[in-house]
């Protein structure tokens, strides 16, 4: 394969760190050679792929969703409301319809909305020096996964067209379903049971369960993405870990604490300066955002 | 490809079934055709995949297990006190434990172990027919998994090697996981919490969390297989079910009710008759059992 196979990224040490880790482990002749059965790559979704400011697309699509069906929330009511009035919109808005169903609405609304300050569709909202890695770790025999702490059928409704990755290398968290055989035949309806919230600890775990291998590649930007991180760094194997870094105000944001649910990077920034895993500044290292 | 691709089944409507769904599906001139990313397959394992009798491999494992931890337990203790019996044991054999300690003990067990009746280790316990239908789906494009009552982590020690299954498509029952960064570095330890039993309805929920699309071929053997051959049979492709049947009490064994945990037939058999589903009756469309 010719040519630069990241060309928004700029020829910064955060580019170098990724193309000398590819080449090293993909060569036959290297000590530190990973079997393609073994090259598996994990990332976090929001925040990591695409921008989750000022709130998670999939929190948007909630409230949108309960507006619909005549129940209208807002940012403030849940911030009032704490958990339960969060656990209460999700029921509301993810539960009591079937998988096929939701799959559509999911669609409807991701075709539809548009993100606050950048009036483009969600989808447009991924990064584009992201889509370029998964494009040339995919390239390069690796099996990427995303491991994020968002819901796993609201973003298998776009994952698999915009970052190009079958249904079952997304996993989020995951809400219970129910087989039944209904008038039109079996279906799964979704529950309002909550059966992983897979965020911090619970993400090496739902590798585990889903991978069953020890990835080599990890690539997150919150405090929520740290255990998987060190589950990765623990591999036997050379291993590369990628520190997301919010720094870029101008042509995305600049943040350290997730405003919405408060999640933080302190925690994972100091185990990058320690561990000597890649921080990306974003402003410094991308050319270019958005596609 | 030439030859018979499945020697060890006998010409019968059982074959006939198979390779003609197989033949079809994979023409791009046929109103059937399945695209490659489509044609998913999925198994159940104990009894479907290979011998459950006398009692399934894992059981036979957990009980030598708990003699060897100096706890031994026999069938008889397990039927008096029930589930909580069996809970017991599980914890006792299956958790408290990293998982890459018990890969290694699984691993020392299967190597080891013999079949009571057949004086063969248990991985030589899988029927040879269904090796050759995982070989002939493999080559004809399909993705292949297994869902099963069975322990993910207990299965995953021998399934890539003896079904030829990297080990995200080998699923089943899930005990809860703990990543804690111990002495030796980050491990995942093996927790008493059951989070998923993989029997019954719970198949295709699983399925739906692990592959997120609808197989077209599903196989089993009990009623506890039922919901995952109905949710197959519901695609709007053509698709394919599979029911072994039990009928060889010579070169295997003869039966319709599971005698260690009770399963039965009769729901998937009845409902064999009256979907037209392939049921395969091991005395007479096989030609060899194991290998």
């Amino acid at each position: 394969m010719g040519g630069d196979q990241l060309p928004s990224w700029r020829e910064t040490a955060a580019k170098q760190s990724i193309m000398e880790f590819v080449a090293d482990v993909t060569n036959p002749d290297s000590a530190d050679f990973i079997t393609e059965a073994q090259r598996i790559a994990v990332f976090d979704n929001d925040g990591t792929l695409w921008t989750e400011l000022p709130i998670y697309a999939q929190l948007a699509f909630a409230l949108n969703r309960a507006a619909e069906l005549g129940q209208a929330s807002t940012l403030e009511d849940l911030h009032a409301g704490g958990m339960p009035a969060l656990a209460e919109l999700v029921r509301l808005t993810h539960a009591d319809i079937t998988t096929d169903e939701f799959q559509d609405v999911c669609r409807q609304w991701l075709a539809s909305a548009r993100h606050p300050r950048f009036g483009r569709p969600y989808p447009a909202m991924v990064y584009q020096p992201m889509l370029e890695l998964l494009g040339l770790l995919d390239h390069s025999g690796f099996s990427c996964w995303i491991f994020s702490g968002g819901g796993t059928d609201f973003m298998r409704a776009f994952a698999s067209e915009v970052y190009g990755l079958p249904p079952h290398r997304v996993i989020g968290s995951v809400g219970a379903t129910k087989f039944r055989v209904g008038p039109g035949g079996p279906e799964l309806v979704k529950d309002t049971a909550i059966q992983v919230i897979n965020d911090g600890p619970q993400k090496p775990s739902s590798i585990h369960t889903h991978i069953g291998q020890r990835p080599v590649v990890a690539a997150g930007n919150t405090d929520g993405d740290l255990a998987m991180l060190q589950w990765t760094a623990a591999s036997p194997q050379r291993t590369l870990q990628l520190v997301i870094h919010h720094t870029d105000s101008e042509r995305e944001y600049a943040y350290d604490h997730d405003p919405v649910l408060g999640g933080g990077t302190e925690r994972i920034l100091t185990a990058a300066t320690e561990h000597k895993w890649t921080v990306i500044d974003m402003a410094v290292d991308w050319s270019a955002i958005h596609p």
